[in-house]
């Protein structure tokens, strides 16, 4: 490492995530810490207590949004860094949790050195990132950035009826509309990768160049259900056979097209070992970085489906549930995050995310950008999610590089 | 049509079918007679009076199985005809009813033309053919002929937990064991054929030849459940790629193996659309006349599905659920109903059953062999099942035809 650069206590950071890892603990070193429940208050309050003892001015928002203020040598637009702190049912310890405690780090290793910043800082716990309780997921940023109505997300209830307004109030974090942050000079996530890209190439960090665009649709296959016995090979209009065509046609097109698609979800009609299928729905989870390729690949596999369908004698029917354009990140964030990575001597790789973070809300309202490090396996939302100690140093370091020179830089991103 | 043979009276026989009709009576034509239910009860009644109408004694066994036995000269073992009066939830109104409503339709032409026959005939309405209230199918012809167990099948329930003796009792049709049919000449079940062959081939009577054999299966392929998002499509363990793929090719050895199979049930977790599915579970239902060819054929599928399953880097596990052996009709039944068929001067042809029919268990006790009639677009288990008259008045005729040439028979089949 070079000299010019500051190291962040890795000891320290890594003692913190364990002590985060301790509210919602379950087997298999997990975490299940779901947005507003009462595992997530207490990781709030600790928090908070970590963000004031930091001597950070905090502050909640109208979405229990948790901002802590470091102030800077000016009054100008600060840099934003954080995610999230809440998790899937049964996710792991890093899957936003190390964002927000890598952004404390940052302040700490600040203080640590008395370093002053033109800007000031601001480190962010977004509300409710995994959706796990409360669809839809990433409502703290996207209610931040008016993605979302906040009427709406008030109304939203869990499996139980409980209301996202009340539950919100419950654990004391229902803050005021004026405490949402107002202008942002640049926004900085850490995130796990989720994804073996990283490991695999045996890199350390991953410059986030933007995040997939997606279309969620619903295809229902209609054929015919007959008798599993008395209908012939060839006079059947099985709705499943056709089915699995398109799925493995779907699957060679995002393969040619350089996307990523999943049917995840998939019912049959009438569902009986001795019937035909009648009828078959299944859904499609189509992503790329490219708003153009996503369509391409898309007009793609309609056609094919289409043409599988007429060959089989069967209807089919494609619904869009839901449509996101891709979003890429400030290209001057990004060049940061890569300078800062090179500054520390890290092997680096730009990539685009393939999951949604709070990053892609606060890129519609401020230069945003992401910095992944490697998840062990590729693995996430599963208790074993892992990344390596020297994995989380060298991110952290790279965050806490990108941060010193946002936070002093004396113009706006343009 | 010849001099020598007597036709049925088909305005009475599709009097008697519509009148079997309207009850359990749903729209489209359609029926719904579960068996033991209030409408079962009434079509027994009616069915009883009928038979009593028609001189015949009656007796029920202790199955529910009702029998109606019109005496011959001789009292040697007597030929059995008949099917089943009970239907799919939503079926129709000739699946079953038409083989003892033209049994019924025999017996009252023997007693137009004061025949008398050396042997005795009986006419029988099985109990619970279509196994749609209580699993499994076929317990009256099952449990005649020692396939099941009395008190297994006297503790069955319904979804609501009503026994199936209990409900026996209740619609007065729980008889004596002694009334259980001891010995048989020969059996014969007229019945629609629930497949398309007839109808496309333009021939009027199939003679069947025996009853598939069919293994069930469940297939359980095990991959892993990763981020829709943030998993490349070639780190992926899709177990529903693997399975559609195993699907195509359950579906193409079947067509090489001249069997027929079904994937009729399948199921994914975890069910989520941006989930890559880590589990799926789905059936087999494979049928084949020839034994040999049946395990041919599972063998190949078996090979075939761990091949993919290799290919794909997933586990698959498959389990067999009920395996039923292939059963070949009589080859004098067989022969007797085609030389009837020619007689009359019908097209026809032999065939197999890919369905399961009560005659399957009788053949186990006595000669038996079926006949069948083409069913319109090759459609059962609906409501717009539907058999032409001019087919039926055929089918009922080699009815008549073979009942006659048997009942009259000295000696027992060998």
């Amino acid at each position: 490492m070079r000299n010019r650069t500051i190291n962040i206590n890795i000891e320290r950071l890594m003692d913190t995530i364990e002590q985060s890892a301790k509210i919602g603990e379950i087997p298999g070193s997990g975490l299940r810490r779901l947005a507003l429940s009462e595992e997530d208050r207490q990781m709030r309050d600790l928090f908070k207590a970590w963000m004031i003892e930091a001597g950070l001015k905090v502050r909640v928002d109208d979405f229990g949004n948790m901002y802590g203020r470091r102030e800077g040598k000016t009054n100008q637009p600060p840099v934003m860094i954080g995610s999230h702190l809440d998790t899937q049912p049964a996710g792991g310890r890093f899957d936003g949790v190390l964002g927000v405690l890598a952004a404390l780090e940052v302040i700490r290793t600040l203080n640590d050195n008395n370093m002053e910043t033109e800007r000031p800082v601001e480190i962010v716990n977004f509300t409710n990132e995994e959706g796990a309780r409360f669809a839809p997921s990433m409502m703290g940023s996207g209610g931040l950035t008016g993605a979302f109505d906040k009427a709406d997300i008030y109304k939203k209830t869990d499996r139980d009826g409980k209301r996202f307004e009340e539950e919100l109030e419950r654990i004391g974090f229902k803050g005021a509309e004026e405490n949402r942050i107002q202008e942002i000079h640049s926004f900085l996530e850490l995130h796990i990768e989720q994804g073996p890209f990283l490991e695999n190439e045996h890199i350390s960090i991953g410059v986030v160049s933007g995040i997939f665009g997606n279309a969620w649709l619903q295809v229902t296959v209609k054929g015919e259900a007959d008798h599993a016995g008395a209908t012939p090979m060839n006079m059947r209009k099985d709705s499943l056979s056709a089915a699995s065509e398109m799925i493995l046609a779907i699957e060679k097109k995002a393969i040619d097209h350089g996307a990523v698609a999943t049917v995840g979800s998939i019912s049959v009609t009438p569902d009986s070992i001795n019937s035909i299928p009648g009828e078959v729905i299944f859904t499609i989870d189509l992503r790329h970085l490219e708003d153009d390729m996503k369509e391409r690949a898309l007009q793609e596999m309609t056609s094919k489906m289409s043409r599988i369908a007429l060959n089989r004698n069967v209807d089919v029917e494609i619904n869009e549930i839901e449509k996101v354009e891709g979003n890429k990140f400030h290209p001057q964030i990004v060049r940061v995050i890569g300078e800062s990575a090179r500054e520390l001597g890290y092997s680096f790789k730009n990539m685009p995310s393939g999951a949604g973070h709070d990053a892609r809300f606060i890129n519609d309202m401020a230069p945003a950008g992401m910095i992944f490090v490697p998840s062990v396996n590729g693995k996430s939302h599963v208790e074993s999610e892992l990344t390596l100690e020297e994995d989380i140093e060298r991110g952290t370091n790279v965050l806490f590089e990108a941060v010193r020179r946002l936070a002093n830089m004396d113009r706006a991103l343009d």
